[in-house]
């Protein structure tokens, strides 16, 4: 049986939940103290419905955490390694966000909104807390808050023309990763071309509650003939595009070394980063490493051997209709691999082997190829 | 229809959720990122079992930050607007946790270990974020960590029969809000006389994850003629209570003034609390009020009104068996009130008055009694 949820002021609602609600939400979860749907038709009708058509999703959860002042940079470049030096007005840039030991307290994606502003698009963890904790300490000039902004999502192939229709033309100049202000009913927002899938998507920052629904019931009214529905972050998309999850694939006790990260740590920069002096000194013995295991096989439990060894534990799986695959990340302690490229699991037919591939998944590589 | 929650590894589970899903458990929230039931028989089933009986309860939500070494004090004292000077070793305090501004990061109960060592049993976010980035920026000489460590509450009127019976009679010197370390099966683990609800209670601070299920399997055997049952903090006994929840009654937005706190705020004291200065300036202009309605009538929305003037918003509320009312908390504009004492909600059969009752509620003042 599955649990219900118990919702209270505390699980915050967004204003986009009557809308969620009336489109038939089948499981939620709690992000960031906020509700976030994960179904509603089932993941897998949701998936092939993201993979060919267009979805609007509720993703308010996606705390927006803005750092104002003349000390916003300062603070920005200590809560990362990434050197945030020729960053550029109008850009989206993924950050791993570390602590002074070199490990991870969240990853998000940082939007420069000019000299003085940077707005964190934050996974789940209070870095509101964090950053008011080290600009009181650090006694920088800065301002941290967390605005009432509700991201909402427009993913899917058909989310450019969907997003032309109600936006005008101009969101086709938008590169990726690239946010500009647009005007919705008078209303200014900005728009980035994000969002937590592999498939073409938006990311609309709603400022204003009212406008908002209009705005969600517009994207519907407008989208028909393209199929639009209400979606959700999809687990199987999430999986097979190897995008991860912080609480899942990584917590307060891993480094961006682990889980490959290290393109956005820039270990030689001149830069006043917190983690920069631990990460330097660190040699990772952990690996996050991805799993394919043939299509029938569901699994008793999440640990991973060789032989009778234990060499890791799952931290994200989900079977690929696509490639008729069951799919893993795994934490693999590389010491107990010891070179090994095939692992083994416990599934209810009994020990199944798996094949270990680098992340994110090339199928080509893999010798997979989509079954639609 | 009550909506499905989603588990996966970010809503964590802990020691015990084999044994409360066994024990049949109808509901769960998230809280601090980990899973938390709301309900086994029903809440008004299981509330009137905790007034009557004596209950087990996981609730390894309750993370528990450790502040330890040389600068522990001075980071504990940093984080509340209570004076800690007199402090004493082995004893819980109830902190409000608030930062420059006066506002409310986090409600906990802090327990003095030693004088280089606190321990925070917090509320609902991340104080982790939040003691991190102070004693960073601050360059204080402190280790601020997360242990795993799982409290099991044992509550209800025949807790502390239970408790003897698997601790010793020992368990009797322990006086509310005191806590001491006790050995079970070989492990030493602290007690504590304390949890979410005003029965007589105790939380058992589980340091080992196996002997925490042998634990609970304990308390079961030798609890059975008692009638323990598992259980959670019932929504209904918080009300009646008056305890406050983190997140539904207070937020970042909150003053400590405005919820009733003021006893654990001393203004006068000589200490250095980041939020003392911006506390001394500060004029609360609303307050967190109880209001009474009578039993038949539930709510249509949450607003709440003195004629057409609405003067607030309610943030908990729940049907009291006991009292045969619907009791509530809300967050009241004292100027719109103006010194009224009855207001108005709307309810399925229209406008309905309510009482307004300071908090914790006085029954007897309110000329009600208990039904059973």
């Amino acid at each position: 049986m599955r649990p219900h949820l118990s919702i209270s002021r505390r699980t915050r609602r967004t204003p986009f939940s009557s809308r969620v609600e009336a489109a038939g939400a089948s499981g939620y979860t709690v992000y960031n103290h906020t509700l976030l749907a994960t179904s509603f038709r089932g993941i897998e009708v949701d998936y092939w419905h993201l993979c060919e058509n267009v979805q609007v999703w509720d993703v308010s959860c996606e705390k927006q955490v803005t750092l104002m002042g003349p000390g916003a940079n300062q603070l920005a470049q200590y809560m990362t390694p990434r050197d945030l030096t020729d960053t550029k007005v109008g850009r989206c840039y993924y950050l791993p966000m570390c602590d002074e030991k070199g490990k991870m307290m969240n990853d998000a994606v940082a939007i420069k909104v000019n000299d003085r502003h940077w707005r964190l698009s934050v996974a789940d963890s209070d870095v509101l807390l964090w950053a008011k904790g080290l600009a009181v300490g650090f006694g920088l000039d800065v301002e941290v808050r967390e605005p009432d902004i509700f991201p909402l999502a427009v993913q899917g192939p058909k989310a450019e023309e969907l997003m032309c229709r109600v936006f005008g033309d101009e969101i086709k100049q938008l590169g990726f990763f690239a946010i500009a202000p647009f005007i919705y009913n008078g209303q200014r927002m900005k728009v980035a071309r994000s969002g937590m899938s592999k498939q073409t998507g938006y990311e609309v920052f709603v400022n204003d509650a009212n406008i908002g629904t209009q705005l969600w019931d517009e994207l519907f009214a407008k989208g028909q003939d393209l199929d639009v529905r209400a979606g959700c972050p999809n687990l199987i998309e999430r999986i097979e595009s190897g995008l991860l999850s912080f609480g899942s694939d990584m917590d307060h006790e891993t480094s961006p070394f682990e889980i490959g990260l290290e393109k956005y740590v820039n270990l030689d920069a001149n830069i006043d980063s917190l983690s920069l002096p631990a990460l330097r000194a660190y040699t990772p013995s952990k690996k996050l490493i991805g799993l394919v295991l043939e299509y029938h096989r569901s699994l008793n439990d999440l640990d991973v051997f060789v032989g009778n060894k234990k060499v890791g534990v799952i931290s994200s799986q989900a079977y690929s209709p696509k490639y008729m695959r069951r799919l893993a990340f795994f934490m693999c302690d590389l010491e107990a691999l010891n070179g090994a490229t095939e692992v083994e699991v416990n599934t209810a037919q009994g020990r199944a082997t798996g094949t270990l591939a680098s992340l994110p998944f090339n199928f080509e590589a893999l010798g997979l190829t989509a079954c639609r």
